[in-house]
């Protein structure tokens, strides 16, 4: 393995970790459950797993892989709160979008070499990216890992 | 910049955005404040801060940096959840203990050469190291920013 290989499994190993753990926290919840504030007056967790599964599509067109396969949340799980009053797909139709958006990203992600991993995202533009070599699309999984993270904290105060 | 060190500076820069955010959160609350629970029933905020500052302590040793600033710290914030009963420090010595270990580590990690994230730790074996390379300094990084991140989320409750 080359040190790129080394530190590039790092980074996969971090995001597929809070996948599963993630996923695993949403399933031992049922629908109902999941319905629930995770703190009083915060988020429910049916609104965190819309916004993560909205972000998580991001990627995509983020990438170049294509559009958004669920372009419909972006509305109600990222530009408005979980207070909003739009009306929300069902808990079982956001569990479909969590997992398929992580499915679909993982046969990418499994098959990106670390020139593909190292190169510039399609939100930065080529001059910058020139400046700014950083601004690549493993830069991006960085970020996301952390910010499942964040949530994933908050999701945890559901469990009882 | 060769490919390591654009890696490299994603993965720093990571742990430096969240080291910002819970330190401006932490400086956002007053001794008293940080007492109250970020959640009913859950770890106050002075436990969080103590927590994280005892879980960064310990990358002194596995660094092999020698030994914890503040070894007291593990018993009553690792080993220990919030309602022990086990007396804690004031706020104030929380503060300065999460302080100074993040910017006594920020010295060495500003220095680490490439070759040097990539040294194994002190918690794996020479033999295991061999087989799993990514096993590494820079892996305990992503996984301790992943942690910080993961708290920060719940720390965030404590906002009005």
């Amino acid at each position: 393995m080359t040190q790129q290989q080394i530190m590039l499994k790092s980074s996969l190993d971090a995001w597929y970790t809070y996948i599963g753990r993630a996923d695993k926290l949403f399933q031992s919840f049922s629908d109902e459950e999941l319905l629930k504030e995770v703190a009083p007056d915060r988020n429910s967790a049916a609104y965190l797993l819309g916004h993560l599964a909205a972000v998580h599509d991001g990627f995509f067109p983020m990438y170049g892989l294509g559009e958004k396969l669920y372009p419909q949340l972006e509305e109600v799980f990222i530009k408005n709160p979980d207070k909003s009053g739009l009306p929300k797909p069902s808990v079982a139709e956001l569990r479909k979008a969590w997992t398929e958006v992580n499915s679909k990203l993982a046969e990418h992600f499994n098959k990106y070499t670390v020139d593909q991993w190292l190169e510039k995202h399609t939100a930065v533009s080529a001059e910058d990216f020139q400046k700014e070599p950083h601004r690549n699309k493993l830069n991006v999984l960085l970020n996301r890992t952390n910010h499942l993270a964040n949530h994933y904290g908050q999701l945890l105060f559901l469990k009882k």
